[in-house]
């Protein structure tokens, strides 16, 4: 059995991990920290976990969450992560960081877009955790930096088309939406059940985080640089994010050129489903899974594809993926823990 | 392993059904059958299932389901059940039936609610599914009338105290509300978004057929006639019942008398969870659970006691309490199949 | 024309007080007090108001806001609003308050539910603002103590019946459910969208602040000691309560004589609507609007009546009734300024 | 006084139209018509209206109408308007129309994207009702074509730099978002509250009949043809719809290029209010109203323009723009009627 600590546990990242994890039939949860709730029990934090996890939160001590777990997840705000995990790694353990601190492989990237690294050694150590796409690194990766929800949005649909250098990489728009609970537990007005309900908007227009972090992905994947357009908008709703990706095609194809090119791409990925008939992928048929449900449909006037993904921001966006992240660190197959069958509504 | 059918299976009870089953370590579904979409596979009714139920519904046909199945889930509209069933017994086959129609011992209150019965004779025999009140009867039996949703959530917390005669059976009032997903998948006016978002009401106001419901099973628990006044609400959500109910103590009792009552009552019952402190259950920590959570608080000034249930309407509330009436009719352990991890959000 | 101003102008209460005075025909909006927000403008807020409200906020001065107003409405948490208004009373300026602080007659009642009184002394003076049943002492008052949502949704069905002494008044017994905004627009774990979404839970049983608010109202209709029982619920919506109330009734009475008794108490007042045929009154139906609807059903089987009111705790509960307060002191038809159109949907 | 009909009046769209002309002040009301609820007074289909909008439904009958009618707003199905509206012409009334039947200049693309049309000579009399745009020739029509919601959410944005050749026409993707009254108050699967809540997806992907509608524009406003890429997108709430709009610039231009050419084109128009800063307008902010914000931010990187705007569906989207329409028609202030003061939640 894999020990498993959760850093950060009651955020709704970590709750989501400790849920997953508590059913994960390799792994034995032996670690829960909480700044806010230490001492106090993890159910007591969440009452819907009353009689399942009944383990007590407790401030983090690097020495004594190493001597019980063999990976830790860090589910913490950026910037802490990037100060604790080497000490994580020199005592011998393993770490998905569900920040933004490991995630880029170029220190300037993540300096222009969040502050200073203190760790920035680690940075070539770290993998990159999109799953589908860089599966062999993680598997002999000690440090995985798990992707933020939107790029997981964007770039595996994206990936396989880039990669084949079907799509003019100087067109790509895209116009993502997410649930609200990507913003977090934390206090703050716009997270705020009469602020958020019966209203829709777009936020951070061309500023946020995730798109240097789409862009280096990207760039790695086409061999030049690539630069996209990305807006982000709120809906209201808790869990669920949707992404509509517009790029122009750079050679004629057709529907079955790009079904083909995907389906040959992802074989045997079990987490991605390619929709029939260009069925638009719903934000519902994914919740509390670690699917990514991708259709598309060719505008033929415009010689443009119209690419559509949704996936549970805190699942296959977050915690899900992190799971997916340790398993194939630890040469489980990847769906392990990950298949619980889907609500129908 | 337990060949297992559902009948009506696209309807929102009958896809939990197909839920909890699938992840059922004791059964296979063998059959799904589906008046109206008889023919396509499940999952393209519910993609959410795309790659985990790709069963087709058929058709029901009595003698082909009993062929391949030892239980029969009958999810289907009221009337519909009394005549197929007769004919599965015959077959040999276990049943357990989700509509009212096996729910009441006394012909007459059934035929007062809704319509003539059709299989009078059968009602002697087919047990009250409330699982933690007549395990022992269900054990026995062939054929399981699985409870209503607001009875499950009405019955629960009253059948320790009502039995132990701690409150006055006279004054019973039931207060419930429940989530849009117990009006079904059929297309009506007040199950519009549009209609039920922003918005708050009560509904068949004296004359909710669950009614007669929970007053025969009371009288049964009581031994001697009880009466409630019972008004359901509507609640702008997908899942989730919540139910207050108002009743005088019968005799002086204290905090700890009333919780050692419920206690004791309900020792070794996984699923009933007793808040402490007259903490309230909420609705979103049972959701996809077969929970029913718990709370009270006794109001001294008028030696009153209120009571506070919280159930998922789909599952506890149907298809979970049916898949727990079916493990009990095995004689497996209550819980086998539906023990899956809360989600925290 | 009045001129007005609303001190708290930036929680929900205050915006909706703002909205309504800005549309109201005989007042003009002088001043508008946030502390939070002094120096901004009303619509940089409130970006729906663009173009609308474009007074700035200031600090709450209270020689500068009285020799700018005749009538001030005062939206501030408790305690404020006893600090500072025996001195806007002293300078002439006529007062209605929407916190608890002059809702009291009893200044016990109110320091066992709040904290010591500060200005005792008004708070005979003070009028309970329950507009159709205080209408004559409100006429006369300088300082009006606006009600509280929650017992504006009990006491308005109550009122007559417990004036014509058709119910007892020892066995009343309040369930409430209100929407989110009632919790206001202050950051708290419980109105994150998440925790509200796709939940529904009592809260403070028999402990909230407006239950002595009901009791010493309801006492002063019947003439003798009223105790009832209250139990608030959260529904995740942005506005609107519901309330259904069960009472024995004190004799035998039929569905003619219930609504006659209300509907000769309510004559002439244009706000209570009494629907038809015990069809259960929804909040949809009074969003944005000063109605309270109500209803009833007749239980025959236990002598027991059955109430439900709805109205929109943003209206009817706080900033609607306040501006039919002032009108009434004013002399005005109660109706000026509150007559928009209901939204269908 | 003008005298007013609306037929259709108890879809959405209806409703909103007699909600809003209730309180014109230049209006009366004279004939409501349904054809699902004639005989039946509008506050029983809609008792929001209790007290407000008591008359009777009726059946349609073209002489009765225009009898008693100046303006007739036509809130029918497709197909109905273009076979009825020549009849109320030849009777001298005027008619807005809210269906697509007289949207189309060119009949052909009409009947490729809906059926073939049975009044084509209507078609170039009948006049485009984008009243910020085509005020003067609204101003003598006797039919105009209320525009679709998502034309009106995306041509009221781009129009401005359409005109001025500021923006790359080739270039132009809008990706739309609906509150569900769009789809009206029919039953059908997709507006079930279960299956919109906590759900997000595209819809009609490259095949909206909306897209034809905005492209016929597009291309009279830049004088040479237009093709764009539409996704419309379905969000769980309401009211409201939100337009996010990538195009290339065809020259440099900064903030304030982009800000000015707004601003003069829609000089003394009330309705658009142009955010700043690049502030993403918000449904919420323009829920109730005939608002349409607008926000825009340049994305230096592509040389592409992102433009955001806002308006809720069933008003500027429908019945405000409709009642705008009526108010220029007959030479009064294009706000008359439309002024409500918006909502804070």
């Amino acid at each position: 059995m894999i020990r498993a600590a959760v850093a950060g546990a009651t955020g709704y990242a970590g709750a989501e991990l400790v849920r997953i994890l508590a059913g994960h039939p390799e792994v034995v949860l032996t670690v829960l920290t909480s700044r806010q709730y230490a001492g106090r029990s993890f159910d007591s934090i969440y009452p819907a976990m009353a009689g399942t996890i009944t383990a007590q939160c407790e401030s983090f001590d690097a020495d004594s969450v190493c001597e019980r777990a063999d990976v830790i997840f860090t589910a913490l705000p950026h910037k802490l992560p990037m100060d604790i995990i080497p000490g994580l790694m020199e005592r011998g353990v393993k770490v998905v960081d569900l920040s933004a601190d490991f995630r880029f492989r170029d220190p300037e990237l993540y300096e222009a877009a969040y502050q200073p690294h203190a760790a920035r050694d680690l940075l070539s150590e770290a993998v990159y955790g999109l799953c589908e796409v860089f599966a062999d690194d993680i598997g002999n990766a000690r440090l995985v930096g798990n992707p933020g929800c939107y790029p997981t949005s964007v770039l595996l649909p994206l990936a396989p088309l880039v990669k084949a250098g079907m799509i003019d990489t100087g067109s790509i728009i895209a116009d993502s939406k997410s649930g609200v609970s990507g913003a977090g537990r934390s206090l703050n007005m716009t997270s705020l059940f009469c602020e958020a309900n019966e209203s829709f908007k777009a936020y951070k227009v061309g500023s946020h985080r995730h798109e240097p972090e789409m862009e280096e992905n990207l760039t790695r994947m086409a061999g030049k640089p690539v630069n996209i357009s990305f807006v982000p908008h709120l809906v209201p709703m808790n869990r669920g994010m949707q992404t509509t990706i517009y790029a122009s095609l750079a050679r004629d194809a057709g529907d079955e050129d790009i079904r083909n090119c995907m389906l040959e791409y992802y074989e045997g990925c079990r987490f991605i489903r390619i929709t029939r008939d260009g069925r638009p992928p719903d934000t519902r048929d994914v919740r509390g899974t670690n699917y990514c449900d991708i259709g598309f449909v060719i505008d033929r006037d415009h010689g443009r594809l119209i690419l559509m993904s949704a996936i549970d921001n805190l699942v296959k966006g977050a915690a899900g993926q992190a799971v997916q992240n340790m398993n194939i660190m630890w040469g489980l197959a990847e769906t392990v823990g990950l298949t619980g069958v889907p609500f129908p509504v």
